[in-house]
């Protein structure tokens, strides 16, 4: 597929079928997660791969009482409706887990010590259109407290679990929600 | 340029040609970059096309002070070896801007405060791999602290330069920096 086409027609998925994800496929996703740049190539990621349902269900769970929890501080009514249950329904979940002893130079920068994040957020772009090429459906799925799925997960407590990829063969493709017209974001220093 | 080729290809820039960069193309990267998916499809980014000679210079000498300020912090001795001329070479820098107000529903939650940041990297993922299918080259630079940039740009101080992108015609495309086996930064759960 080319890469603009899979730039401008990748979309958020939330309905799974439940047919299985093979690990061949995973590990495509996983390569082209791995060829995203890094500060000093310093490759700040891992992945788990959650094929287990118990541990589905235990994020699905967790991610109910964040819900909650973030409804009690912001007041706002449309969390209720936002139904998760993709966290169980989606046969495979991709953690994709950043290393904070990585940073390498950040550390020592005002303001920049969130940089292997960012390395991070591109392997998960990378992963999100190379599962769009490969005709799966991908969630970027970040609502859930950081601690809670340290717990779930059983990580190394100077690991930062950055996001969630919810992945599977896609029920429903949604419409492309729309973008602001990039000229209202855009200044020129000539 | 097939997606895969372009992930597997795309490399780091740090040697420029003088050739000028058109508006055109540039609007052709940020178009790829607003595709990026977002919290909420908050879209919390911005863009400033800095062509300017002198604001480039600017932004040099910063990183000169920041790298000095490096060196004092940690003792690395590389770090003097690493030129970054490429500020004033390369033709145009493009400063990611993020917008820590469009946190949305992340604001209330621990740990993930910084997803407004994910987003922009994800849109500077999709401009780089942009960048290399129209054959430019590309370099995501962070080693800058973010105040001193908000002050050369003259930002709104709430606001967050994210990185800055070096763009233009290529002079000398480095060879791939080797990759860990992802196998080994894999665990699955069954």
């Amino acid at each position: 597929m080319d890469i603009f086409t899979a730039i401008r027609e990748r979309r958020s998925c939330r309905n799974f079928l439940p047919d299985p994800v093979s690990d061949e496929t995973i590990e495509k996703l996983l390569e082209a997660a791995i060829w995203a740049p890094s500060p000093a190539n310093n490759q700040p990621w891992e992945f788990i791969i959650i094929k287990n349902q118990e541990v589905k269900e235990n994020i699905h769970k967790e991610s109910r009482v964040c819900k909650k929890r973030l409804f009690e501080k912001s007041g706002w009514n449309w969390i209720d409706r936002y139904q998760v249950n993709f966290l169980v329904e989606a046969p495979v979940i991709v953690a994709v887990i950043g290393d904070p002893e990585k940073a390498g130079a950040h550390k020592f920068l005002e303001g920049t010590e969130g940089t292997y994040q960012h390395a991070c957020a591109a392997a998960i772009q990378n992963m999100l259109l190379a599962a769009h090429a490969l005709g799966l459906g991908a969630l970027w799925f970040t609502l859930f407290e950081k601690e809670d799925i340290k717990k779930i997960l059983e990580l190394n407590p100077a690991k930062d679990p950055v996001a969630l990829v919810c992945l599977g063969m896609p029920a429903v493709m949604p419409t492309p929600p729309p973008r602001k017209d990039v000229k209202g974001k855009t200044v020129y220093m000539r």
